[in-house]
């Protein structure tokens, strides 16, 4: 491939879902690190905690009883970044007003949930097999079917779930929310304050940031080709060129990214365009486990630990133009830290902060050493 | 002050310096903390390391010797982000291509300088006077003035130093570079590998993200307001509001921005309209060291630890039209991490990393207690 010699010299690499640019200097790698080392993490939990407030039955923060639970349960965040009801608060004065230009604030409402992937306290994602895993996705579509506006062309595809509802905390929201982000935080190193396999799930009345940069990408290669789907055309492409494709079944796409930030990061990609978690069929959706179950596992067996990511699903809004609904592309983040070990993480700091993100090791390197770790996970016969 | 119902609610905010907003949920802190603990810094490091490759007289990594300097000292980063000299690259085909278009890189070049800011491996900017800081500053000037197009409005600002030249390997460039990142990273938690206090310094040929989004904004306010700057307006509203105010001089202004995404987040904002280092004379000099001094210090004496920290200098880039040079305005960014004590930190990561920015604390809760921790250094008398 003529790009080969990208292997060895500095560039900056353009990412088109977000219209921004990253540096990467492959040859950074070499350099010693002398630097602060992660705790590995211990292999070694309980399968039940009595003190964890994730477990089957145990008793929570703000005193609820968890149920007895056998695959997935959901409840409301008891510390939520964002509550169905608060004080009203609006702006005061002219909004052209300097003071409201330049010091501007906006109300937020939402709901938070939390959500557990398993009862046993000693499992991760990457524990689980796809059947296993896709009780985690018939729940997370419980919850986006439950907050979809009835407007939204997607509200009439979405079918009754073929699961009991995962908890009777899943209600129809006061307000309609614009926006769900469901996201994994795994690992002491991500911020994930407690092992018990589970994620969150944060909707808002405003759509945040990073969606709204990538909804405004994808709208406008939409209008620029011809109503075709960025994501689309970028899965086509790396299904020909096969440098950056880690694992792929009928239905997605697992790469690292062209444009990855993170050394391992990596992307779960629908290969049709499917807009939403109510546009998958059941053999999507267990399509959808099996690459959630290769990333999470090939993760592990890599430096043999219990890898530290955030993940994050990125879908059409709960609410929105029938143009922004169309534009979105399922697709799902992986952002891992660690670069060479168990301990040695990837700082994205100074330069990255107050310049851009930096990277040293290229996506393909990146690409090449996850598809090469697949296989049984690494610790199976340990237990 | 009606924002006072701000303390309670969730809300966003709008950074007008990025164009970007953030979410803020001060009801957050109350939550309890269970997961990673950053370990305390020790404070009982020699003064003298024969082992760093910063202390006076000793080799580094690829075997030269550092001399026995007395204040600042600047070498080119033995392990270099971009170089000078790289093999040539160019993308194939046609740029309408949908590889092109998809896969894009451009090939970067530059220089890395790193530059201690005092012999003693022990000491860091806390224990500095602004005296004593100030050779810092000047040695900053240096290598942005050795790295300035002479076809820069700036170039014929610029005087020649007072002092000696810090190192001989601060030379004209092989190329004329477009951006100058001067930066800290300070702390293990900040993935600073050595104690040794320095700092680095990034020359590249593109405009990084960072900088390119700022310099839009600065560009458009300019144009909006008469010519206006929106850092210059920004720190009025801030000297009337007195809110978010750390503390000041006669030429900056220390505030915890209205638009703070980290806890402790601080903003060295010049009160006049300076564009770059050039355009301080030796007065405004010191009391930019002295405004350096006071949240290094003060960051130290909130949680009584030496305060892990990135930071860097935003300012006109290096080469540019008119209009980037006139809209720079003279700031210094600080992003430390830590929320609660020594050992407790924020994490931005899942919500953060896949929706947007979240923060626990508001700016004027963060600025109050900033405010109230100047004095002594707290570990002055400890040694
Ligand atoms: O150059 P250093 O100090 O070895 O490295 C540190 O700063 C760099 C610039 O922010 C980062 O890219 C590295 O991840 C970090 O460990
Ligand atoms: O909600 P948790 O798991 O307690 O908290 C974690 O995830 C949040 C959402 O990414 C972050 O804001 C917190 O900093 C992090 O510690």
């Amino acid at each position: 491939m003529p790009e080969k010699i990208l292997d060895d010299i500095s560039h900056r690499r353009y990412n088109p879902l977000r219209g921004t640019w990253l540096l990467v200097s492959p040859h950074r790698t070499k350099r010693p690190w002398q630097g602060q080392q992660e705790a590995a993490s211990k292999i070694t939990l309980p399968e039940y905690d009595p003190s964890c407030y994730l477990c089957p039955g145990n008793k929570r923060a703000q005193g609820d009883l968890n149920p007895q639970y056998k695959s997935t349960f959901v409840f409301v965040n008891d510390y939520s970044a964002v509550k169905e009801e608060q004080a009203e608060y609006k702006q005061q004065g002219d909004p052209n007003d300097l003071s409201n230009l330049l010091l501007r604030a906006d109300p937020v409402t939402g709901k938070c949930y939390v959500i557990t992937f398993s009862p046993s306290h000693n499992l991760t994602l990457a524990d689980l097999t796809p059947n296993e895993i896709l009780p985690v996705i018939q729940t997370w579509t419980q919850i986006y079917t439950a907050h979809l506006s009835p407007k939204s062309p997607l509200a009439a595809v979405s079918k009754p779930s073929t699961i009991a509802p995962a908890s009777n905390s899943i209600s129809a929201p006061n307000a309609q929310y614009r926006w769900m982000q469901i996201f994994e935080n795994k690992g002491a190193a991500m911020g994930c304050s407690n092992p018990h396999p589970h994620g969150q799930i944060w909707t808002t009345t405003g759509l945040p940031e990073e969606p709204s940069q990538e909804l405004e990408q994808l709208k406008k290669y939409r209008r620029e080709h011809n109503g075709k789907s960025l994501l689309g055309d970028y899965a086509k492409l790396e299904m020909e060129k096969k440098e950056r494709i880690v694992f792929q079944n009928t239905s997605f796409l697992v790469v690292c990214p062209w444009w990855a930030i993170w050394p391992f990061e990596v992307m779960i990609i629908s290969k049709e365009h499917k807009r939403a978690l109510v546009d998958l069929d059941d053999g999507e959706k267990l399509d959808f486990a099996e690459a959630i179950a290769e990333v999470t596992r090939r993760y592990d067996n890599l430096f043999e630990t219990s890898f530290p990511y955030s993940s994050g699903i990125h879908q059409a809004p709960l609410e929105g133009t029938d143009e922004e609904i169309e534009a979105s592309h399922f697709h799902m983040h992986f952002y891992p830290p660690l670069l060479r070990s168990a301990t040695v993480r990837k700082f994205l700091v100074g330069y990255e902060l107050m310049a851009e993100p930096q990277r040293d090791i290229t996506p393909e390197q990146a690409a090449a050493r996850l598809r090469d770790c697949g296989g049984e996970l690494y610790r199976k016969h340990l237990k």
